[in-house]
């Protein structure tokens, strides 16, 4: 977050959250579960939604989502190849979706006939933990490409999810990468949380990570 | 940037801004060139100050730098064992840092003897580019492992540096990346942008950066 006068601060995140609720109470009306995906640039959330996508239809879920990126909609039309409905919100210069940038997807997607809603944010680390968005569960995707002090140096994005993909296993060798270290830090971080190992490129860890979101 | 009122924008950046100017002066009093190093998460910012150091110090240079980061002082113990005084700056809760932090930083480091200060700023690719520090130029750091359209979704970050490295060519493959889109969109942003593909690994690239570096 940056540096803001503390009422303001206040104001803001009152009024994100207020949105945020009500985005949940939309969510719930139409039978919906919706999923956060956070996580740093390119640890594999728009892969999460590639794979997840099939296995979820296999066992007879209709999955839909919401495409989060500064600009451009790369993530976007990588989404609606799988052939699922998704809306492409752009933040222009916001480094994190927000309350009423997802409201405002909403507005546009058909919810009646789908299950799960995946909120796929900004790459980004710090400024998402700050932004509830309505979903019931926040999974952040990190991955072995980024250094195993990853998890160490982000502690508010552990304490804030409940599920962890450890993604691009790998590759861990190849860039040194301690990955029992990270589980450590995670375990440090967030005694309850759910990690999941993962190579997204193969699709292996979906059907475990299918089996905690139904759940 | 986060939604905060116009005025108070224009505010928070004009105060951090005469900062980042009274911080080149303090450069040039010590005969100092500095540089930022923006980048993602493990696009491989601590890797390159690693390696420079060495190649820097073989040329009669005599580095220093900043360890930005939310929390911790991983990169901040990596950099001094390569024998250069360094400073760890933790921003706390902030994406990025400021001009305010980078002269806290230099508060504590005696510059006399120094040539080069790299300032290694928190893995990010949307709010660095909002606050100018005070060095000449700005590096920004990308990794193949990020994914190919880490460019495109990001103007801002290339139109904002003047120097791209393009790291961990060794696993373009690997993630299926391609180098040759994000030298176009590079391009495209930044028709000036000097570009150089490394694996700081292995050291790869390091003597090119040096003569861009010293030149
Ligand atoms: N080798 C390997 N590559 C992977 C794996 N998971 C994802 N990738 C590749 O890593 C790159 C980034 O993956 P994405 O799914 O786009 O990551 P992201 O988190 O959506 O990225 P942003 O939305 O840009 O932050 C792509 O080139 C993927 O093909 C993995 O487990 N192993
Ligand atoms: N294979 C390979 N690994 C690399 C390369 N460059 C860096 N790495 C590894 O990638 C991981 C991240 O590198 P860092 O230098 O810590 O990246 P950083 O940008 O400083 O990371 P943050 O400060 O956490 O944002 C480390 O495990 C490095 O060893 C490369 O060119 N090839
Ligand atoms: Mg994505
Ligand atoms: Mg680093
Ligand atoms: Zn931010
Ligand atoms: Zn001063």
């Amino acid at each position: 977050m940056h540096h803001v006068d503390v009422h303001m601060e206040a104001e803001i995140y009152g009024a994100n959250n207020r949105l945020a609720e009500h985005n949940a109470e939309h969510f719930k009306a139409h039978n919906v579960r919706a999923f956060d995906l956070l996580g740093a640039i390119g640890s594999g959330k728009t892969s999460l939604i590639e794979k997840l996508v099939p296995e979820l239809r296999s066992r007879g879920k209709v999955t839909a989502a919401i495409a989060g990126d500064v600009y451009g909609d790369d993530d976007f039309q990588r989404i609606i190849k799988t052939g699922i409905i998704a809306f492409n919100a752009n933040t222009g210069k916001e480094c994190h979706l927000d309350a009423h940038l997802v409201h405002h997807a909403l507005d546009h997607m058909d919810l009646d006939d789908v299950d799960i809603v995946f909120i796929e944010n900004v790459g980004n680390m710090v400024c998402p933990t700050d932004f509830k968005l309505g979903a019931e569960k926040r999974i952040v995707v990190i991955s072995t490409t980024e250094g195993d002090d990853v998890v160490n140096k982000h502690p508010m994005m552990f304490r804030d999810c409940q599920i962890a993909i450890i993604n691009k296993v790998d590759l861990a060798e190849a860039v040194g990468c301690n990955v029992e270290r990270m589980i450590q830090d995670i375990k440090r971080y967030n005694p309850e949380m759910l990690i999941i190992k993962t190579n997204l490129k193969k699709g292996e860890g979906v059907k475990e990570i299918a089996d905690v979101i139904l759940a």
